[in-house]
C-alpha cells in the first residue's frame, strides 16, 4: 500500500426475504485495503441497464413499492408475487450488492507495478457491485480509458457495446450475412446501427414508434420497420428480402414479435425459392431473445417451416465461447471508439439516494427508450 | 431388362389448386422400364405417418372434405384456409404423388448386377411416391430386408426408426445424457423406449392418458409422466431430477408443453444448484419440435433462465449432418432389429381406394395413438 486509506463508503443493496418482500437500501461498508494486484476505484458513473433490474428488483411487483427510511438512507420495499418467489430461493435473506458496470478514478492501489500504474487513471469495470462509492478490483480487470475520457463517458463500456458487438460476431460465427434487431432505438440499438454502418453489415431495425424510425434514419439506418404500423409484416418482409437477414436479436421476448420475424424470414426466403419444399425453406432461421422488455408469454404460430430456432442469448457465455483473446479485442475496440460508435446518452444523472425513490423507480423501471439513468455514487 | 414388363399401376395424387381447393385422387400411370441400375418394386405396404399428412392434405381443413368419383376411383375435395394457402404457392396446380416410405417385392430389374441381384427380394424404400402400386427406384436406394420379413413388417423401416435413433444420436452429439419425448405412446415412442432400454439411455416419456402410462410401463419404460394429471409438473420435475435430461423431442409443437418441459428442466437443475445464478441455470436446455400434433400456437412463459433453445428438428437434415456412413449404420441397425426394436403396429390395412374415404380420413387424419393405417396398394 502506497496510497491513502479510504474509509467507508455507501453501497446499494438488494435483499429478497423468504417471506416474499424485496428490500432496497444503502449500507455503509468498509473499503478494503487493496492487495498487491488490486486497486480501489472511486465510482463516479454506473448506468442502470435493463440487465441490472433483474437482480435489483428480484422479481418484485414494483407497482407495490413503498418508501421508508430517511432522505439520506432511503429504504424501498415491494412484494414479490408467489409464482416468481420460488425462483429466488437461491438468494433468500442475503443482502446483495448490484450494478454490473461503471467507471471511476483509481484512488488507491496495491504494491504491484500493474496496480500502481493505474493510480489516478479513469477506468471502466465490469464486475458487479458498482452501485457503490468505492469498488476494490483486480488491476487486470480495469479497462483504462483513453486520455480525456470522463467516467460518465466511459460508464457503459461493457454491457451495451459488447452485446452489440457480440450480436454481429454471433451473426458471422453462425453463418448469416445480415441481422435483425428489435427495440432498435435503445442506446444499444444505436450502437448497433453505427457498428453495422462501419462494418458494412446489413441491419434491419424494428422499433415501435414513428419518432424512433426518424431517430434511427437520422443516424444513418437504412432499414427501419415500425411494429405498430398496420403494414409491419410487409415492411419487415421487404427489408428481409433486401438484406437477406436470417438471424435476429430480440430484446422484447414476449408476445408475437419473435414469431413474426421468423414468419417474415420464411416469406422472404420463399419469395426467391426455386421449387416447393414441403417442410418450408431449408435455410435455418434464428431468433435470439436477449431481453424481456415484454413480459407476456412468447407466442409462436410456427408457420415458418422446420428450419428454425429460438433461444436465449447472454453476453457472458458468448464471451466465454469466443475466448479471452477475442474478447479483449472487442474491449479494445470499445475503448478506442467510446466517444463515437459506443457513446451513450442518459436522461438523468442521480446520486445513490435518488435511485431509491418511488418516482425514479417508476421512471427507470419502465425500461423505455429515453428513460435511461446514470448513477454517480459520489455525486 | 431381363424381366417381364409391368403395365400400368394406380398412384395416389394430391393436388392444391390455386383457387384454394385440395383434390385427392387415384390416377393410372405407366410403369417405367427400369434403367440399368433401377428396379421396379410392387409396393405392398406403405404407412400413413404424420409426416405424410402435410403433403397429402396440403394444409386443407379436412372437416370440409367431400367425397365424389366412383368406388374404384374415389375423389376427395376440401378447402384450404386463405392464411395457409399462401404457403402452398410453390405447389399450385401440380398433381403430386405422396407416401414417404414403404416396402414391397422387386418384380423387375435393370441389367446391372446390383439391380438383378434384387429380383424377388423384399425391400424397403424411403423415396416418396410410395402410395402407388409400382415404384421405380435405384437399386442402391433399396434396403434389403432380412429373409422371412414381410413387406408389412418392413413398411416403416425409415421414418419412425431413423427418427427415434436420430433423437438419441442428437442427444449424444449435443452433449446431453438423457432425453424427454412427448406423444410417447406412439409407434415411434415405443421404438424409442426399446432403443433407450437397449442402449442404457435414461428416457422421460410424456403421454396424455393413463392407459398410455400403463402401455409404456408394460414394455419397460421407467419414467412416464401424464400431462393430463393435476401434478404433471411435479411428476416431470421428479423424472428430470432422476434422469438429468436436458433435451426433449416434442411431437405436439403447439400449446404450453414445450415451455413446461423447459420450466421443469430449470426447476430440476436449480434443485441441485450450489449457488444463486441471476440469469438462471447456466446449463443449456433444449426442446426440438419435430411434429405438429397440436396446431395451436406454441406458448413460452420464459421462466427458465437464459440458457435455452427451441427449434425445429427434421430427419433429413439430421442424416445429412451425420453423413452417409453414419446414416447407413443406422439403417442397418433398423433392418437387423425390424421385428423387435423397430416393430410397428397398425390399426387397419387398407387398399388405395379406401385411403380416399371420408371415414378413413377422419380416422387417420386425427393422428391419434392407435389410429395408424397401413396401405397395401396391391391389396
Amino acid at each position: 500500500m502506497t496510497t491513502e486509506q479510504i474509509g467507508k463508503g455507501l453501497q446499494l443493496r438488494t435483499l429478497v426475504k423468504h417471506s416474499g418482500v424485496l428490500e432496497l437500501s444503502l449500507v455503509e461498508v468498509e473499503t478494503p485495503t487493496p492487495k498487491a494486484d488490486e486497486v480501489i476505484v472511486r465510482v463516479e458513473a454506473a448506468p442502470i441497464n435493463p440487465s441490472d433490474l433483474g437482480l435489483l428488483f428480484g422479481g418484485a411487483d414494483m407497482s407495490t413499492a413503498k418508501a421508508s427510511g430517511t432522505a439520506d438512507r432511503p429504504v424501498i420495499t415491494a412484494s414479490i408475487p408467489q409464482n416468481v418467489l420460488k425462483s429466488m430461493a437461491g438468494r433468500f435473506d442475503e443482502s446483495l450488492p448490484a450494478g454490473n458496470e461503471g467507471a471511476g478514478v483509481v484512488v488507491a492501489a496495491g504494491e504491484s507495478p500493474a496496480a500502481q500504474a493505474l493510480l489516478g487513471k479513469v477506468v471502466a469495470i465490469l464486475g458487479g457491485a458498482m452501485y457503490a462509492q468505492y469498488r476494490c478490483m483486480r488491476a487486470s480487470q480495469c479497462l483504462v480509458l483513453p486520455q480525456g475520457t470522463t467516467p460518465a463517458e466511459g460508464a457503459s463500456c461493457f454491457v451495451n457495446p459488447l452485446t452489440a458487438l457480440g450480436m454481429v460476431e454471433t451473426m458471422r460465427l453462425e453463418g448469416h450475412k445480415a441481422l435483425v434487431h428489435t427495440a432498435a432505438a435503445s442506446n444499444l440499438g444505436q450502437m448497433l446501427v453505427k457498428i453495422c454502418l462501419k462494418d458494412g453489415v446489413p441491419l434491419v431495425n424494428v422499433v415501435r414508434k414513428q419518432e424512433q424510425v426518424e431517430l434511427l434514419k437520422s443516424i444513418g439506418a437504412q432499414h427501419v420497420c415500425n411494429a405498430s404500423a398496420p403494414d409491419f409484416m410487409e415492411q419487415l418482409t421487404e427489408a428481409l428480402v433486401a438484406t437477406g437477414a436470417t438471424i435476429a436479436f430480440d430484446a422484447t421476448g414476449g408476445g408475437r414479435l419473435a414469431g413474426q420475424i421468423l414468419t417474415c424470414m420464411e416469406a422472404a426466403l420463399n419469395r426467391t425459392a426455386k421449387e416447393f419444399s414441403r417442410y418450408g425453406s431449408t435455410t435455418h432461421k434464428q431468433v435470439y431473445i436477449y431481453g424481456g422488455l415484454e413480459r407476456s408469454p412468447t407466442e409462436l404460430n410456427r408457420n415458418f417451416g422446420m428450419a428454425w430456432g429460438i433461444g436465449g442469448w447472454l453476453l457472458t457465455p458468448f464471451l466465454q465461447k469466443i475466448g479471452p483473446a477475442a474478447a479483449q479485442q472487442l474491449r479494445e475496440r470499445v475503448a478506442a471508439e467510446i466517444k463515437t460508435t459506443f457513446a451513450s446518452s442518459y436522461t438523468r444523472v442521480v446520486p445513490l439516494r435518488e435511485v431509491l425513490t418511488l418516482e425514479a423507480i417508476a421512471d427507470y423501471g419502465a425500461q423505455a427508450t429515453g428513460h435511461k439513468y446514470l448513477i454517480n455514487p459520489n455525486g
